[in-house]
């Protein structure tokens, strides 16, 4: 056994058993060991970010790791935008970083580069194989310390004459950590505040799932306590069963409002609420002055179980009959609106959303709080180039699953070779680019920063209309079925048309 | 002033007038500066990977600092692949980051990250601005630090709020160390060391342009000395006046022998040659063992006035008669010998060739050293994705000259985003990508490695047609006009087309 093959084979008997890779040279007997150790679907990718976005959504929709293969420190650099992403999303992954031969790593080569320091600045954890022998251990403490909870992006360097040299063992089968239940105290002193005026939960991590949303309406309805949802987890859930839940608006203007009143927050599985840039004479944290916070439950412990826990004995709250709803078909310009209310009606029941919209994604989430339920999985960590990843990632992870990516049309260009991988893999994923030809958010942020003289040439660092993106050539350029929606009936057809059947599908949303 | 301007003004007073940017919320009063300080060129990319490999292409061929402007930690990351190539073709490089506002950083907001330690590994310079009035004397070191000798990314990191308050002051003009001149001590043992049998000249660096091999020929014919060009300085020269002389081969298995007989050897901006990667039981140093080393021009110092002196009396050398190429213009299958056959026949004389062959070089450099004199941007850090955007900063540096990016499929596609800004920027690139449908070097480094069982999922792993790459349509889908070559006959039309007119043009090469 080669270390190489000791490294798969102690990915395997610990259930990673996917990855996501873009390999080189010192990563070349790990490739080859895919044949000799069963059990390993090796996922290609064109391009590192999209390994590690997809390593990342295949953890938010599974709750466990895959593994990411990267070649040296700049091919680990290429996949760190979305494992920062991962990071603040809290997403477990296995991330595997070939390195120069040990005897190579004297002279400088090339490629040669301080490679912990490029996994250093998005991982929880980093080591570097000593040995073939260390390279079972090694991996199976790696993935234990990915597990958490929470969840981190761990990272393993294996020089590759480790890989190729002799190994005597593989790695152990570990048993990952659990969430744990909050001390009783803790739940007696939340039960405690719930009762209080002023007071407001906020839901975030592995705790803003239905579960915990449900408890929290129950606790609502018979507290009068306020739920929020935090911002940023790694998975949410939206749609007509989600009780209405409020979650942290994007821009303090919305979300300051929200905690004006709260006296006392309790987190569970989240922290105080910040805005996500700061602005001249804006506060950066949205909680009052004088807001005094209550940890019911940290990112390591069983937020969920602590919820249900609180609303113990609090009646079950009827959720409202569904609205019909029913997809705009007229011929007028397509709209934000029109797009959000075609994917609330036409989206099957248990659909997942990769969310990138940016600018967009205020009209278009409104109109999905009435459709099926369906999980939804947001911009985490503010790096763009994550929804297509993670889009293949999700329908790796659920292949019964239809995966919808909302997605804008500067942040598909970060990591357009997503696309790629969606064909070669067969992935029912259905991506909605809007083409609004802008950086609009830029637009918008532009003028909030204060930035207010807003000449040509500014104008021309947000305008990404000349040359128009094409995104229907694109896509066909990496072999996914494109086709372009200029009104609600355009879209509405093509949108049902791709609901309709499996399979990776683009369209192209012209919204203005 | 606000600092932004502060900023941009000392940019632009010491002649760093190009800023290749991707910017977001956090840069956006930079941007609005562009239109209150004049003279900065801006020049938007799509991904910032674009960015960064093109402030290299546009080092590498003016030699001097063009600035770069990304957004926070995860902007910088996308940046650092190609930082990586300019760090090793020591480009002097000004790259700006806007940080977070200082407030907002006590806050764990999504897109927080150590922004410094991204930087670190590709920097040979980090700083961050303290407040507004220390904008314009950091951005003067950084420039500075920038322009080295060596030249190096030099990273300044600049919070939000120092952008958007008022400053004092701008920079002031820094003036650049520039190369000196070695001691005449060395100059004097190098002149003994190249007429004693064994004794090569390695030139590298600044030192691998054509005053230097044109000194290095004479004084190979006067003294027997060998002349080796290293493999990966920043910029070479090629064609029919680079005298023949030999560059280190990319394979252990070429360079050995090269070096085999070579007891002494004297260093001219170089290092010691070393293999790309190591491979089991090949040495990863490519001098013979007991091999001396001898520094006549360090990469701080001026070796090719250094060469200059050393030839200095030695007698003209004169070129061989210009032999009469033809472009082939049959209707075979097209070969990359015919592919380099026809670029070496039909390019202008003092074209820029930006290269990322990968496996497709071998064989079409071989028929480029007949060319009409050019220049050579070579891969230099092994971090793919260099080409196409590099070809964007020599397109900018030098836009009288025609660029040829020759470009291979796997490596376009880490940063195809190039194309975009091209037409963008109408910049005179003709683009010739060699789809041979596969990661075809890591068969070669599989079978190299000693990785030998090579099976169907090892295999799946390297191969990149299933779906096929459509590169005409990709081209499209950002605005290149772009064709697709079968036979020899075909690609020489199309890049005759292509030499003799303007602007960006691409040509997917179907070689295999």
């Amino acid at each position: 056994m080669t270390g190489a093959e000791s490294l798969l084979r102690t990915l395997v008997t610990n259930g990673v058993d996917t990855c996501f890779m873009n390999p080189g040279t010192s990563e070349m007997h790990f490739v080859a060991a895919l044949d000799r150790v069963p059990g390993m679907r090796g996922v290609l990718c064109l391009f590192e970010g999209v390994c590690s976005g997809a390593a990342d959504g295949y953890a938010r929709v599974l709750g466990q790791p895959a593994s990411t293969l990267l070649h040296l420190g700049p091919g680990l650099a290429n996949g760190l935008a979305n494992f920062h992403n991962a990071r603040k999303a809290r997403s477990p992954i296995v991330n595997i970083v070939g390195e120069h031969a040990t005897q190579h790593l004297v002279v400088d080569a090339p490629l040669s580069a301080d490679i912990a320091t490029f996994a250093k600045t998005v991982s929880g954890y980093v080591r570097t194989a000593t040995s073939a022998d260390d390279i079972g251990q090694a991996t199976a403490e790696t993935i234990l310390a990915a597990w958490g909870p929470p969840g981190v992006v761990a990272s393993l360097i294996i020089p590759a004459d480790y890989s190729w040299s002799q190994a005597t063992v593989g790695g152990p089968v570990v048993v990952p950590k659990v969430r744990t239940m909050p001390e009783f105290g803790r739940l007696e002193k939340a039960a405690e505040l719930v009762r209080k005026p002023g007071t407001a939960i906020l839901l975030g991590g592995a705790a803003s799932n239905r579960k915990a949303l449900e408890a929290g309406a129950r606790l609502a309805a018979a507290t009068g306590v306020k739920i929020i949802v935090a911002r940023n987890s790694g998975s949410q859930v939206g749609g007509r069963d989600s009780y209405d839940i409020p979650q942290v608006p994007y821009f303090p203007e919305g979300a300051l409002p929200m905690f004006a009143d709260v006296q006392n927050l309790i987190l569970v599985e989240a922290e105080r609420p910040v805005s996500f840039f700061a602005y001249p004479g804006i506060p950066s944290e949205m909680t009052a002055p004088g807001c005094v916070d209550f940890v019911l439950a940290s990112r390591s412990e069983d937020g969920t179980a602590a919820m249900l826990a609180l609303a113990d004995g609090c009646p079950r709250v009827w959720l409202g009959d569904a609205e019909s709803l029913t997809a705009p078909s007229d011929d007028a310009a397509l709209t934000l609106e029109a797009v959000g209310r075609t994917v609330a009606a036409l989206m099957p029941e248990g659909a997942i959303i990769a969310d990138e919209l940016v600018s967009s994604a205020g009209e278009v989430h409104a109109q999905l709080r009435h459709a099926a339920p369906f999980d939804f999985l947001p911009v985490t960590g503010g790096s763009i180039g994550q929804g297509l990843p993670v889009a293949v990632g999700a329908a790796i992870a659920a292949p019964h699953r239809k995966v919808i990516s909302l997605e804008a049309d500067g942040s598909a260009m970060y990591t357009l070779q997503a696309l790629w991988t969606m064909v070669r893999e067969n992935l029912d994923v259905t991506v909605v680019i809007m083409n609004n030809r802008r950086y609009k958010i830029l637009e918008i942020e532009m003028r909030r920063t204060g930035a207010n003289g807003f000449g040509p040439l500014a104008n021309d660092m947000i305008d990404i209309s000349r040359p128009d993106l094409d995104f229907v050539r694109l896509a066909e350029g990496m072999g996914v079925e494109a086709s372009r929606a200029r009104t609600a009936r355009e879209f509405a057809e093509q949108f049902g048309d791709a609901m309709g059947r499996p399979g990776p599908r683009l369209i192209e949303a012209c919204v203005a």
